[in-house]
């Protein structure tokens, strides 16, 4: 009955998992929609959406029937909330089932930038080790400072993993929450100047954006690495890719970017970032779960039961 | 005086320590012995030493008034501890301070090659990221049954880490320690059987030469990964390699080979194994306090008082 589309680049697993379920119909993205007739829209109920292009209010408009856009995802910034809202539309996420693969890879990143994993590899593969012999010194990990910029579930799986390395934990959050003796700032310019890694795990949307300043930044100082595994829009990256041109921070593990995936040149310049693409919850373990807390949220809308992730 | 000889690649800073301290004069490695005169050999009391050469009888009986071999690292398997006991030549080495390091990087290794974080380095810089989209997937690490080969010092700091990362926690050590509950095996095949990570953190030297072996590897499994940060001869290497060529596990994140640093190019046509130039305590911070340590020992046996880090 193609009352259900899915919007987005799906691997062939989950797309079939929709299709099979729910009889699925796949578009690329939201723009596709002007390829359906206006009876074909008219009889979409919901969608199952996956990306980052803008879900908005005027795409909302080419779907008069719209009940539900169950997200692909943990972070829904690409959907407009109000404007759903509005519309009585609903939105689901996939919360929590990827907040232990984020932790992981911040973990990795942090290590893995001071530690000069990549750098390491090369040495290795590119035969420099057996030429030159030892590659340049890196820095320690363990025993630093770390302050989380954001505290809720995963910014917590990140703090939990990093006090394991002897870190003095540090942290920023609206409120202060339960915490074994971490500090607490009410100021992040504060936080980044008490630290040595600065971990970002903060919402996306517009309530954050740009919420790492440059000021942040240079109160991080020439010591300081960044982590940043929620969305690029939170950092000011003109400001990050400054600070790390002159070396006013030490450097940078970054999952996410302002304009992924057509990153900004600037950073492939740079030899004191590690860069990664969105990968955070790519595992085969976690893609599954979030595909399976997606069609569960699909089954409860047609049953007119109660969705397990509302996020309006 | 030239009574001590700093013998291997020494960085400059702490070369120029130990000739500001003691006067020591540098070699490159052993066999540059065989350029000093008699006289210049016999006046030798101590060597400053650092590298995987071996030190052995021969080198030993070339410097007749040798009374300390002081080690830069905490594995001495490259020094026959029993040939220096017998001429009463005492060994120190620099255990502990690297111990954060080599965690770190165990830890890094292990969610580095699970993660595909030098894969999805070059995802991004290669432009793949922009062209063809997401990276493949790859594994959820967190959660995982991890095995530690040794519970030494270094061992337990890995295990600490880990345990943090919500692993169900198992071991292989001589007798069984104090640990929260983690599981004991006396057997090593029989850890290999129960975890997905094996992590090998043995003693190097003779009597855990090829302690892994391809039944061990069979026993981990195709799902399982190996991470090893102590000597590349605690591994079957070449049982290793054909394991990985053929699948029979799942990938390998290795700090240390058999030849280092001329490692067995089958490992440069890998795709599942994460190279590292034993870098496991190659930090400033951590280097520092090797050779602070190293210094320690020679300052003792000159003033005749007691060596911090004996090892005979």
């Amino acid at each position: 009955m193609k009352d259900i589309l899915a919007i987005g680049a799906y691997p062939d697993w989950a797309l079939d998992a929709l299709i099979e379920d729910f009889g699925a119909r796949q578009l690329s993205g939201p723009e596709a929609l002007a390829e359906l007739s206006q009876e074909e829209r008219g009889r979409v109920r919901a969608v199952a959406y996956k990306g980052h292009k803008a879900f908005d209010a005027s795409v909302m408009d080419m779907l008069p029937n719209l009940g539900l856009i169950a997200n692909f995802g943990v972070g829904f910034d690409a959907i407009d909330i109000a404007a759903a809202s509005e519309r009585g539309i609903k939105v689901t996420n996939t919360p929590d089932v990827l907040n232990d693969d984020v932790a992981d890879l911040a973990v990795a990143l942090l290590i893995g930038q001071s530690r000069k994993l990549v750098e390491g590899s090369d040495w290795v593969r590119s035969g420099q080790w057996a030429e030159k012999g030892e590659m340049p010194m890196n820095r320690k990990v363990s025993g630093g400072k770390a302050g989380i910029l954001g505290l809720g579930r995963i910014g917590r799986e990140i703090a939990d993993r990093l006090a394991a390395f002897k870190m003095e934990m540090h942290y920023y959050a609206r409120s202060p929450k339960d915490t074994p003796g971490w500090t607490y700032h009410s100021d992040p310019v504060e936080l980044a100047g008490a630290v040595d890694y600065l971990i970002v795990s903060l919402v996306g949307g517009p309530a954050t954006e740009g919420f790492v300043t440059a000021g942040m930044l240079d109160a991080l100082g020439p010591d300081g690495i960044i982590v940043n595994i929620s969305r690029g829009s939170v950092i000011d990256e003109a400001a990050l890719l400054d600070a790390l041109e002159q070396n006013r921070i030490r450097g940078a593990g970054l999952d996410v970017f302002a304009s992924e995936p057509n990153i900004d040149p600037r950073f492939l310049a740079l030899d004191n970032v590690l860069l990664q693409p969105h990968q955070g919850s790519d595992t085969v373990e976690t893609r599954a779960a979030m595909a399976s807390l997606q069609r569960d949220n699909l089954r409860a809308f047609r049953k007119g039961e109660a969705l397990l992730t509302p996020v309006n």
